[in-house]
């Protein structure tokens, strides 16, 4: 008899572990198991779907079930595991369909079961009218209330990723848009000087930001349906509310079965994403807490990508391959309209927490030769260790072409490089890609300058 | 008295020095000198100013002669350096205007003597209508010669950055344009396999490119100016001829003086930017040879980007601070008409000629998600050494997004990072900046694989 692997949750974690493993192993049994009626599809990309620039929600679609049953995986959708029992090596399993449960002993079982989506606690968040954008579903269920509800007023509920992404949808949907943060400025994953100019961006979109506010309920009219936000700053009418709120690991079933949870109840797991001290269980994705190689610390990191790796990693080894996933530097890219925002590393605070002594330095610069008709304003924040000059967090925020630039940081911050030792970086240069410096060697500069003087 | 620095030539390598070391100490008595009319200017967006990117020549002077002036540096254009006595310290300078020869000590020489075009040595090459791109003068040139004779048929001779460059330019200024390279692909800064996509590029520009082809002479008509190229495979008509045969380091000055000079002609310094053997003797810039920190050896990169790090180094270190170059990776982006071209590291040849054994590998990826509409092809080449790994060098050819991403490629190269080890790399992704593997680390893991079976 074959060995049987059974993976919880059929998206990029769990379909890259199922996959990577029946590729490398093609003896193993692999068993899919999910709830949805969807498997591998790209979350991250309903913000865009929403907003018109992808017409066809299929090619959301990585890979269809179909293409997944022809790879030899017994694909299961509408399948929900109730319950892990780690003793017996076993979980229990409903046919949501059907209504009937069943049992299914595994080998190796790999928790891949996302992450749910914070909603704040007051009275009214379930009402209809206000949408999650997790799922295919929660997407599908925007664009029908806008096509049949002709919504004036959208109020999206935190300006992190996902709120600012559906800011931008709504308002290229001809919405008029509020943002309520509790935080003093949008997109907290970006220290606040940084946010500002997101916020002041937005506001130049014609976004309203509602920054510092905290939700006290969501409201309905007569018809059922949402009707304003209630703040402790007023109400905010809305015919549309989405929730951009960020997620939590999605751990209650690995949490009932006694697995042992982090400081952010991500799964806990070793280089090759095994869960410690439950034989045979492995896991990967938005339900694991991932190491900061900057902080060394474990953090929450909830992105596609790293789903992706850590599922990859997780099937190699299930399959007799080896690999590991050796953790992040907290690399995220995002926009809003023209404006492109991206970060890597730590946040003043989080340097704090760390215990580093730190400072910041600040350029703005242009994306092209000053000269260059394509050249756009981009602003480079660089935190660096003192004494050391350790690189230890960067933030871009400016137009087309700005974004991508936190990759040379994020690999230089993967190397512990120095502001000093990056003053030298032989970073591609043309007229209509770079200042003659390109800016994030102008803020290593200064950064160095900065440390020599201090 | 104070200690004075002459610096010969007064562009980017020339002028970083001049500035950062009369910032850094006051006291110095810093004199610049330049046979040209302009210091300061920007080289590079030449070809932008002919392709019309770029109205205002004056926006392609970084600095003006009275600002550097104003800031104390006693700037001579027209001033050109006849002879350099090393041991009496002291050069012997023509001004140009009046005709008269001068002497002038020094305490530190600077030589930032730029590079000299490589031109045909074939009859006709000096012939009008056939123009370098060296000079805001051969900018002027260009365009005067476009405005006033309306040339139809441009022939380009070189198909590397200038060349295709220029070939962009003169598309857009409407003419049918031929490139000609002696190399069986244009773009030889690529290796063939990826010199072929940009020529299927060209040509879907509109453009005609002669590989594998020789200049035989430059025809003149019989108004005295230029009518035809010839080849050895036929001649192709011609009112306007543009030389992008690339260039050597301009060092007859240094040589003539006895100073030692590398393998492609270029002066060697050590790590500050100082000419050994020669007391007080600094270079920096396109007259000068760097480190190739991938393969061991000197090489000439004669960019823009080198000339501003190499000069500041010297600049700082004459003004009594402490900075050094350590060198290059060979890092180049570009672009023709929507095609983004950028290299890193070593080609096939160079891995070959030092005596790394390596492999390359191939991905096709899009610069976002696929789903994406700003989702654009990108090809992605590695090279990696057998048996360790290490990354060796990085070709990419692609649409909008796609040349940047070399930075990363860059990075990594500098840090010696192993192809295994750049598949974990924390790059940034959201759907309109990057499929959810970045097109590198496809490419990384993809070498990764190949590595572990070869």
């Amino acid at each position: 008899m074959s060995n049987r692997v059974v993976v919880v949750g059929a998206d990029a974690a769990g379909m890259s572990a199922a996959s990577q493993a029946k590729r490398l192993d093609p003896s193993l049994e692999v068993v899919a198991l999910d709830r949805g009626a969807y498997a591998s599809y790209s979350a991250c990309g309903i913000p865009y779907w929403v907003a018109g620039d992808v017409d066809d929600v299929d090619t959301l679609i990585a890979r269809t079930p179909e293409e997944h049953r022809r790879r030899g995986i017994d694909l299961r959708l509408h399948h929900e595991v109730m319950e892990l029992d780690t003793a017996a090596g076993e979980v229990r399993v409903r046919d949501l369909e059907r209504g009937e449960d069943y049992s299914l002993g595994y080998d190796s079982l790999v928790l891949a079961t996302g992450a749910t989506p914070r909603r704040p606690d007051v009275e009214g968040i379930d009402a209809p009218g206000v949408f999650g954008v997790q799922t295919l579903g929660d997407g599908a269920a925007i664009l029908e209330h806008l096509r049949t509800r002709d919504p004036k007023r959208a109020v999206v509920l935190g300006g992190g990723y996902i709120g600012v992404e559906m800011a931008e949808a709504m308002v290229r949907r001809g919405l008029q848009v509020t943002v309520v943060d509790r935080s003093p400025q949008p997109m907290s994953t970006l220290d606040p000087d940084m946010g500002a100019l997101v916020r002041t961006a937005m506001c130049g979109l014609g976004i309203e930001v509602r920054t510092s506010t905290v939700v006290r309920s969501v409201e309905t009219g007569a018809d059922g349906w949402v009707r304003a936000v209630v703040t402790d700053d007023g109400e905010i009418p809305a015919d549309l509310v989405v929730l951009g709120t960020g997620v939590r690991p999605g751990t209650d079933l690995a949490r009932d079965a006694g697995l042992p949870l982090g400081h952010f109840g991500g799964l806990y797991t070793d280089l090759q994403m095994r869960v410690p001290g439950a034989d045979g269980v492995w896991a990967a994705g938005d339900c694991v807490e991932s190491l900061d190689l900057v902080s060394g610390k474990r953090m929450h990191a909830a992105l596609g990508t790293h789903a992706n790796k850590q599922g990859r990693t997780a099937g190699t080894n299930i399959g007799g391959g080896y690999a590991t996933f050796p953790g992040v530097v907290g690399t995220a890219v995002s926009k809003v309209c023209t404006l492109q925002i991206a970060r890597t590393g730590l946040r003043e605070f989080e340097c704090d927490a760390v215990g580093f002594r730190w400072f910041a330095v600040h350029v703005e610069s242009t994306t092209a030769a000053g000269y260059h008709p394509e050249a756009e304003d981009v602003t480079v924040k660089l935190l660096a260790e003192q004494r050391t000059g350790r690189l230890l967090g960067a933030q871009i925020v400016g137009g087309d072409g700005a974004a991508k630039r936190i990759d040379a940081c994020a690999v230089a911050l993967w190397n512990r490089m120095t502001v000093e030792e990056m003053t030298a970086l032989d970073l591609g240069y043309a007229p209509p890609f770079s200042p003659v410096w390109d800016p994030v060697l102008i803020a290593a500069r200064k950064a160095a300058d900065r440390l020599r003087t201090s």
